[in-house]
């Protein structure tokens, strides 16, 4: 699918503002790809489509999460969690998203995975840095993803940790082995 | 088992540095048990022998988990964990303690998991707070310990997950899991 009828399908899902939101982590989902050795056009589209689920009702997602195959462990989770893999899902079957890689990206983006592939880094990593994203540390993890994908993506996960134990939230394990996973790998 | 027995034991396993902190937790867990209605002599007990195998040899503690029944994922995660399953085993071997709940707060002192017990959680804030610890955030955690056992457990579990992550070290999965479990209770 080009780019203007995929931003054409996810403005109609969209506030204006998680509009613009996704345009920025289009720009640097494709500028992390060409860096990083990515698909280019895979990236712009799991970039486009990531938050496509993100105003669906929650009563929706949750139908989606338990009948689809989805882990159902999600539930018991934040509900923030539910638009990536309600997302996948919807994306496949309304938008006839049928790539692999693109889809894991967009149901990865919230939560991380163990052995994340290049572009669920990419997805995540554009989606927390895109230059609309305004918080306290987010300048540092810009300045490392001109270094290192992996890097970069430890700090983000390691503030998102940190975001949600500061505000008693629980996080979803996934996350957890997203962390200890790639700091397994740093000390191979 | 009475105190100077159990003290008598323990200070031949332990650096002088050691078993003072082994004194501070005694005293720490007493207390804690006393306001939070658990068995004050089981306290006693588990304390004095927490860090029991806390310097035999790694090749040991390694040996123990792998062969006592143990989850050897514990060999994939940080050394610094092994001393409390390590020694729970030892302590029941060469010390005779049978109590399964003085024994389980040997083992989970330093992981927690889901679903703690009372002398697990004694055990755990009393070897986090007592007198003897001297590092940032410590004496926030006295002063909630005062008013509640479970929100002075999450910010002790809090602090060593940042603290581990600070380091970049993995975090084992148990921990991450005790701080879920309490943060959903707080939700209940």
């Amino acid at each position: 699918m080009e780019r203007e009828a995929a931003l054409k399908l996810v403005k109609e899902q969209l506030t204006d503002h998680r509009y613009q939101h996704t345009l920025g982590v289009m720009e640097t989902a494709i500028s992390l790809a060409k860096q990083y050795g990515g698909d280019v056009h895979k990236a712009e589209l799991a970039a486009i489509f990531h938050d496509y689920a993100k105003f669906r009702p929650k009563e929706e997602m949750s139908e989606i999460i338990s009948n689809q195959g989805f882990p159902k462990d999600l539930l018991h989770f934040n509900s923030e969690l539910w638009h990536a893999p309600a997302g996948m899902y919807l994306v496949e079957k309304e938008a006839g998203i049928r790539d692999p890689e693109v889809l894991d990206a967009i149901r990865y983006h919230t939560s991380g995975r163990p052995a994340m592939t290049l572009m669920e880094k990419i997805i995540y990593l554009a989606d927390y840095i895109e230059p609309g994203r305004h918080f306290p540390g987010v300048d540092e993890v810009r300045a490392v993803a001109k270094e290192s994908l992996d890097q970069a993506l430890i700090m983000a996960i390691k503030n998102t940790i940190i975001f949600l134990m500061k505000k008693n939230q629980t996080v979803y394990p996934d996350t957890f082995y997203t962390y200890n996973d790639l700091i397994k790998k740093l000390e191979d």
